[in-house]
């Protein structure tokens, strides 16, 4: 069964969409720690960030720059963690978090927000990475 | 003043060694959560991760894939979570952290630990790398 990142890729399901390109989709997590927290996801459906082919995953790690520096300018945070983990969606997925400290690392502090707060922070973030 | 991986980097600090070339070094963290833990780093000292040139950045990523791939050999461990967080120490670095679920994304877990278990797994770790 296709991953629900997949779908998503694929256009079966919305997404907060952050930036598109051949290999990657970057989107906003729908249960984000801060507003903010976006995902870069290769297209291709790999289960571990370590087996996803260099081309791809480079893709994926140049096109977190971009968008965490957006990000950042976006939301004011002092920092923007990654973090890749899988234990839940097997297919990679690299999260970017805005952070005040260590204890924004804690997925524990995860919740959905209104589609208001959602649509206007991605409107902040393509606006500073000059996509709007 | 230069940071504490710098300092390793120009050998006035030991360290536990799992890889070095020209751009970065990896090697085992002196704190780990799990017994495998190893830091990724680019040998410029630069604070932010998405501030690191692309020739660095792109290095310590593909060395991130090599030496989780031997960690994960090395400790049997189901997967490989990456973070990079810099609120300690702001040099960038990317923990490789061998995991069985996501608690283990929890730097409060981490704890200093012999110095016979730490070769032990260097030696461990290299030879998965096929660098023994």
């Amino acid at each position: 069964m296709a991953s629900i990142f997949t779908n998503i890729i694929q256009g079966e399901l919305p997404s907060y969409k952050i930036l598109e390109d051949e290999l990657t989709i970057s989107i906003l997590t729908i249960e984000p720690i801060h507003l903010g927290h976006t995902l870069v996801i290769p297209k291709l459906e790999v289960n571990h960030w370590f087996d996803v082919p260099e081309k791809d995953y480079v893709q994926v790690s140049l096109n977190a720059q971009k968008v965490a520096k957006a990000i950042q300018k976006a939301t004011g945070c002092p920092r923007v963690l990654t973090a890749a983990v899988g234990f839940e969606v097997q297919h990679y997925h690299l999260h970017l978090i805005p952070a005040w400290s260590m204890a924004d690392l804690s997925f524990s502090k995860a919740q959905k927000r209104s589609d208001g707060e959602m649509k206007e922070i991605q409107q902040k973030i393509l606006a500073a990475m000059g996509s709007l």
